[in-house]
């Protein structure tokens, strides 16, 4: 389990070690080799015999034993006088896919994700994920200091939560049922069951036929729901908090990933909330007509207006029209207003989220209205007859996020190993 | 956001404060009313006028003002004097389905997951679940202290990995595709692509018929891989570091907890690792009879000899017999063994756990014997054509662990909306 990782290294300065890795580069000069050592952690150079660089081959996994020498010519700080190296197993190529160890990749998108075991090898290539396991980790920190708990639900249902069309459909034992397109109604539910405060981290499905650089069929939720709340600005409060803390983490453990993505962070001030009618009403001013709601464009541009004006890069659209929203949406004091917002980053938004419906009734009644059966939702209404709190929450899209915060051209970058309507493999 | 919880009131004796939560019991006396208050983290009594006691209904969920007072009646230190109750909505059942508030569910488990909004409002109940969060929380933090990536794979995938049966089937726009019985393949890959030592907590799916005390369709499972291993044998060390993390962190967070479940953290002995072939000896010099490998049964009789022996209540079962594990594990030195190993505790195993075949070749001609066709797994082969190290994992499953440290008679206890052979809902 011991292991030294190549960002210790400087640590080891003047002593002999064994490093393991990938052989990342090989250079042959006519009186010495260097071959470039990588590990999940970062590079460093070796520097051996001529026949030894000539010996190796790109991406064979090694042990290296070596000197350690402090060296300022290095990025690493040091480098390695090899002693020896071994290989740990042979590579099977006759030529690699695209190299991945020059300045740019010499494939495209879809062929990078075609042979993701090796176009992660790239370490810019993967500092995507980590930024996202930092985004994940810190998220989960905020909430359980809150005492926010984790939960699990189930991802195989029996009855379609938001809408009938875009689930896909799993065969359980000859019976029909969904993947879950949202834990909202779970979520919800635990709520009430006496957790009062939850969050998940777990996959969605959507079954939507669009194939944009922002839509994918299976993709992260970070989902938080909380109960005692007074109206929806304190989700909206929550959210900025947890944004802020998710930003605090990134500066101090993602410094080379940031810098090697060129990407910032954005500045920790409050996130503008402006209601879709003065949203609407800011828009046209400008000549742009809208529709009941912003389309993307019109998004966009207001996203620019207010970061113009503020500085901020997000804002919160509130006020959400209520027949735009879900049967459960809290209507709001304006008449077709809803206690729901959208939260736009850098003119994309990552999540929807408001405060819910908490009286029996009250729901019963809208599902009736909705031509939704309230029968086959009993699970569901059950929570609320036996006493429900005022409660809201949100979702964040993890991948949306990161692909926003590091301004990536298409989600899928910022995917492991993405779903889309062409890709089910790898 | 701010909210007073009951398990920091005894901080606040002597103040006034408002707490909210459930109305969990009533008593009406002659001259004094008293309710008991349950939220997320405890209960407290509060002392109210007998006609407030008389006016308020079971469940509720309230917000409540009063004084608080030490005392040392009440197991919490503190009791609330009433100044003002609210009730923040209106419950709307006549008779609740069961009661939770008495010494005992007067339910069975059938009916308590049919109604599970009902059933984890007894704290008793919920306990189950932060224990399994303080599990999952030491299984990660443990691993990322090593520098294990967390990893979020998919779960619709084109082929099926381990075997074919036992599978769930996804319509994906057209296409037959699977629910993912486990993320083998994906976490190996991912070792492969520079990641190293990863991990991921997810759902795992098996379509198996079984309608046992200890089977899931859907399950949560803990998956960890690490690449630069040496063998079989750093993954047992790994692997009960990990298990006295847990124990530790379940002993600094969750005594309130155990205690109500009357559970006792095992000791952190080292655990007893025995071969098959010694397993069976030891079971034949008690003259039962064994197969190939052993029943759960004959498990079972093993740790309890082994336990009286070594105090510990797991023991590894090493040098499975290769003939009965995934083609792609790692053959042992001896003839028909493996580098794969099982995990039991108290009696019933936990954990599957082994080095893999890291070179290209081997693995592509075990796959040919086992009748699998190579092309159809390209995508994970290409991770060993490309250079991988060795490497190996093994994977817990969440509600297995909690179920056999907490000692519950069924899964579905340490399962919060359990989907089983019959269950589909809530």
């Amino acid at each position: 389990m011991k292991k030294i990782f190549i960002e210790d290294l400087q640590k080891m300065a003047g002593r002999v070690t064994e490093i393991t890795g990938w052989v990342h580069k090989i250079q042959r000069l006519k009186t010495a080799g260097f071959f470039q050592l990588r590990d999940a952690t970062g590079l460093v150079q070796v520097v051996c015999e001529p026949e030894v660089a000539e010996s190796l081959r790109l991406e064979t996994p090694v042990r290296v034993i070596g000197e350690v020498i402090g060296t300022e010519r290095q990025d690493a700080g040091v480098e390695i006088h090899l002693h020896e190296v071994v290989a740990l197993s042979e590579v099977a190529y006759d030529l690699l896919p695209f190299s991945i160890n020059g300045r740019k990749v010499d494939a495209g998108l879809e062929k990078q994700l075609d042979v993701r075991t090796m176009s992660l090898r790239r370490p810019r290539t993967r500092d995507v994920f980590r930024i996202e396991q930092e985004i994940v980790t810190a998220f989960r920190d905020f909430l359980i200091e809150l005492r926010f708990s984790e939960i699990h639900t189930p991802k195989i249902i029996d009855a379609a939560t938001e809408g009938g069309s875009e689930v896909f459909t799993v065969d359980y034992f000859g019976k029909r049922a969904f993947l879950a397109q949202s834990p909202q109604f779970y979520k919800q539910m635990m709520v009430g069951a006496g957790f009062e405060r939850v969050f998940e981290v777990g996959h969605a499905y959507r079954a939507e036929l669009h194939a944009t650089q922002r839509h994918l069929n299976e993709y992260v939720s970070l989902d938080v729901e909380m109960g005692f709340l007074q109206d929806e600005k304190d989700l909206m409060d929550l959210e900025e908090s947890l944004l802020f803390a998710i930003f605090d983490r990134l500066e101090k453990t993602c410094q080379t990933q940031l810098k090697r993505l060129e990407a910032v962070v954005p500045k920790r001030l409050s996130f503008p909330r402006i209601t879709m009618t003065e949203a609407k009403a800011r828009l046209e001013a400008e000549g742009i007509r809208t529709g009941v709601t912003l389309n993307g464009a019109q998004e966009k541009r207001l996203g620019e207006i207010l970061e113009e004006e503020t500085g901020s890069p997000f804002y919160f659209l509130t006020e959400y029209p209520l027949a735009k929203r879900p049967v459960y949406t809290y209507p709001g004091e304006v008449d077709g207003t809803s206690r729901s917002f959208d939260l736009i980053f850098r003119g994309m938004e990552i999540t929807t989220g408001g405060q819910r419906i908490h009286e029996y009734q009250e729901l019963f009644d809208g599902m009736v209205a909705a031509k939704m059966d309230p029968e086959s939702f009993e699970f569901y209404l059950d929570g609320f007859r036996y006493g429900m709190p005022p409660h809201g929450g949100f979702a964040i899209g993890l991948e949306r996020l990161a692909m926003q915060l590091l301004q990536l051209d298409n989600i899928r970058e910022a995917t492991l190993l993405p779903r889309d309507l062409h890709r089910l493999t790898p």
